[in-house]
């Protein structure tokens, strides 16, 4: 039965899905599916299970964090560019007690002054930002402690 | 004929379908099942027909607005956290001539500082926000004075 | 005897006096007094009492407040000009533990930008803004089953 | 083979699909259909082709600027409401090489506040404002120049 | 019968009472009644009535502005303190449609900051500042004209 | 002869008449009564008078703060809620130029935001805030102090 | 020989050229120089000289009120647009020791935000706004007071 | 007769003169006397007389505006630095009543915050920027088919 | 053995090292060794002790707030200028539970706009401002009270 | 040789040294020596050594930023209170090009407003916040890895 | 012939013609002329050649600036009011590419706060103030050492 | 006896130790030893003292312009970092009442946004920025004027 292992979701907002594709350079060369697949292979390991989720609409990651209210244990995001324009994703994930990590993989606080606010950040239990593909590895081992601990 | 009846289209913005299911101690136990189900009954009473909508994506509340252009006579909203970010709805509102009351569940003022902001309340005719989920009825009530009236 | 109704407390700020003798055309040519009565036969049936109460003045209002510590149950208040200014009246109604209903005539969201902010908003319970003279008829339902049912 | 010619991606945001419906005597009596017929025929002039997609999803629009990344030469985006509050079409257009113009058909300088800031002039290459359905025309034949001249 | 002659009613605010009786060096030595006084010997020449009206408390202030409603036909006020934080006299004035002068003694641009803001100027039609106890005069005179001229 | 004694007159602001009768948990079950009293027992061994006066009307306070003109020789006031919008009672005191002692019961700067600016601190000589009921006897004690050595 | 009477100079800045010939709805049907001439007579009556200067030239008008510091003993400036824009014509009026009236056709508080601060307010001795063509004539009379009491 | 033909005013402001001399990297090497030549033989074409005219000096531009009261049919303005700071071009533009074109030869909003603010926009009836030289002619074609039409 | 008596900390920021010695005029001849001296005689009639530590450097002061965690019953502090800059101070307050009083020689309020924000009133139990020298023996008399009334 | 291992040095600013020994309700049990020995067993199985230094001193920690200039390959920084005011640090910190990873024990967007500002995150690689004592073990995990790819 | 020394344009904006005419004592009695004959001298020893020239209008400076641009080797410039007001002069310096020196008189953070904004500090090479008149000299031998080292 | 010469204090801040030893490309390859040489050499020629301080820490920095009230005759600081965070040291030099000189060595004017504000140009005599190295030279000449010449 699959559910004797902690459930993490991993979500990602807009514009997510082209990574690796476009700008290389600024972003890597890795692509979304293949950071899904080094954290499913990863929580093989710990010992928990992802489920990974990537959309372009507001909407649809509002439905996708409600619908992880029964049977997720723990939420990393990186909700990209609604990080800083939507409070219906804040709202969704203010209704959660399971811990939430807030993801980016760029220093936001180097780029435009509207991307240093974020909606996320005062209802998440921890932020990162900065470690670029890696960052998500960090972010899943840290929450396989935080569940299996909690 | 439906028609003979004044049509009140009752919009609920995201999050909003999570009533009742989560948090009952703050925002009460009644499901907005249960709401739209007090709402129809209450229509009945007031001879007016009630169409209720509900949706997460900013895009579908647009475009459910923009399907009311011909055959609503009132509009009743909470657009929960589209209230204050959502240009697109306020756009979509401001093409009707019909009144339109907007609503809140909780004392929005109570809450985070960029809760105290709407992009509603420009448009509207009314606003109501604490009454919890008695509020609807109140709206419903004085929407059907309103479109009887006019 | 009297207090064996819920009591209502029902302020009006300052100018409310001229309601219905000054621009009709804008806020109706009903008067305070019409109001107030409709109000009393409205009590009559929800199995309440109203007390009215109208002043220019800003410590008037406070005083009345004051008053009402020992017998109100619930006040609905509309501070008019008073509402953007007056923390003295913020602080009279918080040291109450009943329920109040704050209560604007017009949408103050399409009017100037410094009648945005409101003192009262804070402490109150719930606010009603835009349904004009019906607005105080609304708010003695709602409050009369807060304070039956509280 | 269709890829011969410059492929130029029209866009255009929430609630402009209204166009001509509502509010005539505002925005004129062509709707976006007329504007896009027109749009196609001087296309075929100019020796570009031109693709036309509305939505009023925010995360459809970035969708199809990300389709976009293979074969469009230049986009033309009216992105209506979104101007103001979207940062995920800013990055998903951040993400191009290709000429970008913004229009909008009135003078948002007219209009209120918080229509003067604009996402996406930050990353366009040119802008217009308030040349109405006249303005479509006048983009894509600076467009044509512009992207036959690169 | 008193009313052939238009009425001009001129208010003062609070600590006006004390003119010419603190810190004569700034404030200029003349009372309060020796203004009014010289503006009832003016208003005899100019074919007018005055009635002059001080007092402390914003309240009797708007109380007077609305008793002014059958029988002025102008109104010139000098809100002193109450010019910064009164939106109470704006409205009983906002109701007014007669001509209105807002008259300061002291050239307030050249005080703190928070003088430099007048809720009073928005609903005057005009605004005279800095002409010490002259400026009463000269406010009389414009305001005879205006209202035998309109 | 009365005058003998240097005068202090204590002013109390709107609401600071409740003192000791509602949420005494939080300001103490002193009233304000009980404070005047001790105030004059201990005025008594200073060899000063003590003149007390509350109001909750703002100009009330403004007029008993010009009747001290004559005969005050320090003004000790906690302006309560009027400390944050009176510019009437700023400029009351501003024309003296006798001592002043600004008190507040609590620490205002923990509570909200619009409590942090005051119109009184720039025109008194000292301020205190957050001893309860003993900044009474605090600021008597100073006070006597600052008039019998000036 | 000339300088025997005080010399008031009369300054006009950007556009009031046009005054009287474009929206004489709006700033009446007198022109500049109609009320030129009639400054002339009633400057002889009153004893005075008055010299009129109008440029749309910032520098120009700064030129003109250096050329005045041997000779002016008064200056009447209706400033225009450079009220909000120019610390050049602040500066020249500040090095100026003679009595310095501002005025303004128009209440500019009914006007855009922008036109509400003015640079040459804080460096005049008196300010008057709203009175139309009648308040050059007021403020001559004002200053021909200043400057024969003076 | 040379009045037979539409009018249209060019007007360019300060440092456009230096346009193609300096920097051609960056503005293109194009200078305003071949814009204008080109922008001639466009009006030829289109059945329209231009006007053109630059000048360093916002009060010439000012008075060059005012010249075009009788004569000109439309107006097409690079306020260039004037943009952000002259209220007395705004005030010159705001008393036609002729279609007016605000043009910027870079995307303003790439650049200084300060230059994301027009005192013209708002009395404009259409803006462009970031066309390059390529912005006068569409301007002018868009120009000749309002002046035109009208 | 000395801990039978409350302790209590006096400390004292930047540059008040110089009291007495620099600009006696306006800060009292009083030096901070007399004014520590005077504390000690005084604390000995409470039955209290007294540490006194004054320091240039911020670092320092946060170590001796450290220190008196083990030993001290309450803290009076004057932080002069790292009132306004320092959260590691504010910190190191927050991390005790013993009454903490804020004091000022000097009228904060009539000195330079940031001098009026405190990092330590969010922590402090009470503040003091304006008394000078005898500030420090009134904080202490108030100290005293409060560790052994607690 | 002790430089055959990459060296990074970790930072801890004002009253980290507390940690674990005040509210460890709030901040852990663990005390800073506790988390030094950890990162050095932890350092000893990645290949790498580190640094360890805390200070309450902002002059400090300058100093011990540019004594690595010569030796360190990567800086982990707590700067504590001293993130929200020292240009200082982040001067030293902008002089070095190796990778730096900013950390905060708590979800700092939780707590004060002014805490949300950071002087460090403009010239960090990466930060990380609210992962408790664990996050400086995953910093130094991501830190070796920047360090020995680089 | 003379273009064998390096050429140094030496511009003073608005009211500077007034230097040493008016309010010697805050400005000093040199006067414009004998700054300007004083500098010549000092270039005459330096081995450069120095090129003056004032204006009160800002088109004519930035004319100025713009003939300087085929001829000379360094600007010193004390724009004067036009520091905070004028984008066209700082538009034409940006033209340029020789080192420029921006110079005040006074010290202009001890006067009004809109005297603190500087156009004219993002395209300058460096800037003094506070010197008087001995400030052109050492930017005058500055500037000889940049353009002669250069 | 050594105080037969003026004394000039030369103050340097936080990370200009590290002058010419890090980035040399960006603040030239002089360090801060050499500067101090040239300027001991030069003090030599000028007949004045130079004693040259730098520190990382604020508190020293206040410390010795404390020390310097007895026996230095001028001022020189480059505050670094703490030009923009630092009251202590506003403090410490508004003590004095000798000339203060204030230096930076690049256009801060260029760089961030918090670099703009400087606590220490309200209490300095002038300023320089923008010069490197040489500005100290400057400043040293400028200053032994100042000292003899006073």
């Amino acid at each position: 039965m699959q559910k004797n292992k902690p459930v993490i979701l991993v979500l990602n907002g807009p514009n997510l899905n082209m990574l690796g594709k476009r700008e290389p350079e600024v972003y890597g060369s890795t692509t979304l599916d293949e950071i899904n697949e080094g954290l499913k292979r990863q929580a093989e390991e710990l010992g928990v299970e992802v489920q990974c989720f990537q959309s372009n609409s507001e909407g649809a990651l509002v439905t996708r964090i409600q619908e992880a209210f029964e049977n997720a244990d723990g939420i990393i995001i990186n909700p990209a560019a609604y990080t800083h324009t939507s409070v219906a994703i804040r709202d969704a994930l203010l209704l959660h007690d399971v811990p939430i990590i807030e993801l980016h993989l760029s220093n936001v606080y180097k780029r435009d002054e509207f991307r240093h606010k974020s909606f996320v950040s005062g209802v998440a239990t921890a932020q990162m930002a900065g470690f670029g593909a890696m960052g998500y590895n960090m972010a899943l081992q840290a929450m396989a402690d935080m569940v299996k601990g909690g």
